[in-house]
């Protein structure tokens, strides 16, 4: 596992590179990654590029023996575009235009902020695309961070066109939604309102198939802007490798990762965590995606448990590991709120200095990632089901959070990794499969789980398995593999017809396999329990 | 007691009818009522009258022995008169517009929204009217449901009116309001702001006079909305009764009952609760008011004791008892989260239908309501003093609560029911009167609470008894009830010279009759001690 | 000293004042104050003057021993002045227009808001200036009362006036405030977004340096405003004093009140708390900042405790003494809230009265304020760190109420009084300095701590001390206080090297004095017992 580093070189002044280049070097780092909210330095003003201090940073870094990993600075918009395009401004779901001042301010919908975007992108491409100490591209900085819902003109229009492009039809989209119920009939696909709130005296709430789509559209944008980003880039970097920093879900799984990294060569991620199940979860999300070593590109945790977590996400696929940061800032947002730095604002080796090093000395023969030991467990992850649940009103759950500290977590201390499972196709020969929550119904999906029991293989799902169809309307009749895995052969749905609460409702022995039907809000306790039996059975 | 129950025609293909209608007509329901929120099926588009659906359902369920009860579809303006006039829409009281997507998004100030909901009021009314088996109607859904105040242009201009013709000159109402306090004092009406928040940066309010009209004229536009409904409809119904379902007061008691059901037949009411003691005070409260056996319009309750809420109802007045509803709606807002529905989402009876069935089987041959057992306690509920608490920042009450959760809860366990009074001229021979938080002075109730006493009624008032006039004015002189009943003498009111605290202020015998004052915050317990000492002295 | 109250001649009818004269005369008042939100009684159309009232009202007074303060009553702005220029009115941070309808509903950067005003001034001062009985004035009502940030226009533009004039050139702001960061370089002043929420989905934050200089610039405005009254002001009064009545720091300290002050005679405060230490606190901070008598302009309290506050005043220099107010209000936003009134809503003595007759009886012959014993002990307070942590989201602390009511309070019982210090050149020889939370360096300051310490003063600091530069920025190096006062000599700052927690980090003997470095979170008990000891030492 190689070792890097967040650093800014815009920061300082260049007498001031030398020294943190060797500080850097002398604990082991070999790439830092630079430049992602750079953009009004490169072009201060529309159309005038200053490239002096990036040219000379870059190579000054090779001379200390550091890669570097150049980041598109497309997060932060200049104030002179801001000001000369003021509809490039994402609004969120208030009504309120989301400010300059801090980042993420941007409409990925907008048709000039995507224009300006792409030119900024295709200059620094031009520049530094073959740049022999330019070894690999970041592309923005954590996609939908500050901003993933955009309910301003732009994205109306755009959703506008994604619903006309899916649903073909007013009346198909009529039929399938449901909007009789209410009065709430469209007649033309431009009608149709962004789920911002309904703003009523008592609590009321959109159309539940409104919220899904709105969720889809709002993945589907951020994904369209990475691969165009990605197209252009592909132009000028050769074979140099691709990737972004995801974030977490802890503010909400708001892009479909199967999507966004299908087309980039590394899954790339920012953990910033001080909980050991959880940076093992993330980092077996992000080595099965692709199914490939991944890139820890900003790692800056609450505790001093450096030690112990570069270890966790080694073990799990980790080939390249990037602190956050160099040194505190001391001015801005971030200001010297204190994580993971190497240096001190005073430019002093911090405790985790020595962590580095000792780590970096003790690997120095093993900078390329060996093998991962194949995971017995799988547990499904599906965002579509999860978006069913975050914008649920009246039967809101918390997917993420269930599947990782309750779920994930009670397998943490026993599994050494766990593969995510992200698509039917991905369902292989494990030992177990537990699908949580997957409460949106697939044929695909339906057939494979099938056939994986009767195989031999162990199954666990939730008491909300296959409830709604792609459109999050509830099924009017039982799905068939209540039938073939579970014996349930009513005309009602398993939670309609059985009221005792218990955490497992069915179970049963299939073919070779065995299959278990598990109460939907099971505590952490009731899954230890339960996979500890099913482990051993 | 007859049995019904909500039915949507337009959910459904018309070969699911029969189906849907045989099962109700085994389960002994008597009744449907349809059509509630149907207004974009009857005009998909502006003057394009679809009834088809309508007339087959209605006279299908002839064939099932379904009595029909109609509602106007006034509570979900379709999109093309939404989006053809945007001012039918509402404003809430942080300045939004309430949007299209749900439904309640109808100003009953807009002259647009009111001119196009008489206009397919008249249609129905038209085409319905005489229908056989279209037996009574009902307006609206849940007037003032999701949208209460209305902070809109339409709605200031009709306030404004409202003060003009409620105080003639501006100078009469700066008077009696008191807006010399902070130089408030008004030239015109049209200058008067609506009392939405001032948006200040530390805690700001209205003044409490404007707080008091504004809720008054709130209640007064949905009543004045009603009337229009009703005077249509009584051109073709003949003697077919109306009535409109009010809701409880879990979000607020802001419409004034005595005034919204003094031009209609029937007292209608949906209930949703567990609460024995809560359902037991509205049907009270809807006997009460105008004196008649009342209907159930909706009935959910969340718990399963549908069996005992029955004969809850049933002995306190209730004639008519509609089930909310046939079974769950697969999309929408309200999709699936189940209740109260007599078959599950796939068609299958649930636990209710044979409590239902068991419960038409026994009265079969009571139907019609047999009498009320005379109340010999009867409860004061003032709508205007309501109000004032609820309006009030600085000493805010929840009138509502109080009266249900407290004190007709301290009653319920011993009382087989109660009379709930609502003006001055109700006040009969009752053996007990309770009128807790009457805030508002009133010289006839005064004259009138005096005259109970002496004529040897027990009388109990809270401590607030009469401290402001009807503009929300602290008196300035202490009113004649307190030297009459309480022998109270001096020039001040009692709270402001008696500091302890004890449930029991006052207490004197008058006559032959004995009055009490009592602590206007004392508790559950307090009343029940309180309450039971007096009804045994 | 001397008794006063506040009066509202323009809340009654003439006929009422010589009843209420006489009363406040038989309870020992010698001073009424009046008039601060009578704007409209007096002009109430625009030009339209009525003086007679106040003509008369004064007069009498006089007649009954009573002198007046009278109040410029800007904290009102009438309707007519509000309808012809809405541009008066101030904007909240939610960019909410602040309505007319209550009080402080006033822009201080509106050139119209302050044309009117200082006209009404000129006419007040013109009439009043010189009468016999007018003896005090005081400007407007708790300035920044309801209103203390502005985030309309007029602010904005007055904002980038005011950082034009302090920065110079643009490329000053951005070298100081490091809007490098993010991409956050502005061109010109007029680009500066006030720090109004960005709106961002996550929470998102702006810049601490532009949130540092919006509190200086909201606090400026205020002072400015308060200048040009006065300088209208002593065009007419002669050499009759002129205050403010300033509020405490409850909601936030916003107004630097050395600079409020320093062009003032009287420091005047109104104080509403039950809190005996917090009155104590307040009246010291009074007396020290203009080094002479202060006057309690409102006194208000929850309690009942008079008798014991009075004393309290008295002994911290409290010339004159004005109760809030003279009966409870019937109508308007603070109608019969209960509080200090003498006399009941009905006319009649208070219990208050009794206590008020009491001591204007005891201390007849002592109106005039002798002197008050000076303090052994001097307490740092510095608006600007203060306000560092108010608009701070990642290290935010209440610094004001770690003052009153931490540090403050943990000597209360054992000093006598206190004097609060503002700045560098009030530190004085106490025998012990307590300077908290002073996370803003300045060079003059170091010197004279340094110089206190050597001449023989004990010191105590919290650990921030000294982390930050005037533009709320870190700094890089530690300071030399740090080396001369603590021997603390390494090239970190304390806290960035020393990791256990304790309530002292570092303790001195310097020269003959002696200094302490405190953690900055540590509790009440733990300030008492260090201070206990420290006393003693």
């Amino acid at each position: 596992m190689k070792l890097g580093i967040a650093y800014y070189p815009e920061h300082e002044t260049a007498s001031q590179w030398p020294i943190d280049y060797k500080k850097l070097r002398d604990a082991g780092i070999k790439r830092i990654r630079i430049a992602e909210f750079a953009w009004a330095v490169m072009e201060p003003n529309e159309g005038e590029y200053h490239w002096d201090w990036l040219d000379h940073s870059i190579s000054l870094a090779a001379e200390f023996g550091l890669e570097v990993v150049l980041c598109t600075p497309t997060a932060c918009p200049p104030i002179w575009l801001v000001e000369r395009y003021p509809e490039v401004l994402p609004v969120n779901k208030l009504g309120k235009t989301i400010g300059f001042g801090a980042r993420q301010h941007r409409s990925y919908s907008s048709p000039k902020y995507v224009e300006y975007s792409l030119k900024i992108v295709t200059k620094l491409a031009e520049r530094y695309g073959e740049h022999a100490n330019v070894v690999a591209w970041q592309l923005d900085n954590e996609f939908g961070g500050e901003t993933k819902y955009d309910y301003g003109d732009c994205s109306k229009q755009a959703f506008h066109t994604f619903l006309a492009e899916k649903y073909g039809t007013i009346e198909q989209l009529n039929q399938r939604w449901g909007t009789v119920f209410w009065s709430q009939q469209y007649q033309r696909f431009n009608q149709i309102p962004l789920p911002a709130p309904l703003n009523a005296d008592v609590m009321m709430w959109h159309h539940p198939s409104l919220e899904l789509e709105f969720a889809r559209f709002s993945s589907h944008v951020l994904v369209k802007f990475a691969q165009q980003q990605t197209e252009i880039l592909r132009q000028y970097i050769g074979d140099r490798p691709i990737t972004t920093n995801a974030f977490m879900f802890a503010y909400g799984d708001n892009i479909d990762w199967t999507k966004m990294f299908a087309g980039l060569d590394v899954l790339g991620m920012d953990i910033y965590s001080d909980k050991p199940h959880e940076i093992a979860f993330y980092s077996d999300a992000c080595r099965s995606l692709l199914n490939k070593p991944f890139w820890m590109l900003e790692y800056g945790a609450g505790t001093s448990q450096l030690k112990r977590d570069l270890q966790i996400v080694r073990d799990r696929g980790c080939s390249q590991f990037f602190l956050f940061k160099t040194k505190p800032f001391p001015w801005g947002q971030e200001q010297a709120r204190g994580g993971m730095e190497l240096l001190s604002i005073t430019g002093e080796p911090s405790p985790n200095y020595g962590v580095i090093q000792e780590y970096a000395e003790k690997y120095e023969n093993e900078l390329e990632l060996t093998e991962v030991k194949p995971a017995r467990i799988g547990m499904y992850y599906h965002f579509d089901s999860s978006w069913v649940y975050q914008t649920s009103v009246s039967d809101r759950l918390h997917y993420p959070d269930y599947l990782v500290h309750t779920i994930y977590k009670s397998l943490y201390a026993s599994a050494e990794s766990i593969d995510i499972i992200y698509s039917p196709e991905q369902i292989k020969e494990h030992d177990l499969l537990i699908i949580p929550l997957q409460v949106l119904y697939n044929e695909e999906l339906e057939d494979r789980l099938i056939e994986y029991v009767k195989a031999g293989g162990k199954l666990v799902a939730t008491t909300d398995l296959f409830r709604k169809n792609e459109d999050n309307v509830y099924l009017t009749a039982v799905p068939k593999i209540f039938k073939e895995l579970f014996k349930w052969h009513k005309n009602n749905f398993v939670t309609d017809s059985i009221l005792e609460r218990k955490p497992v409702y069915l179970t049963e022995e299939t073919g070779n396999g065995q299959a278990w039907l598990v109460a939907r809000d099971s505590t952490l306790e009731e899954w230890q329990n339960l996979l500890g039996i099913i482990q051993k059975s």
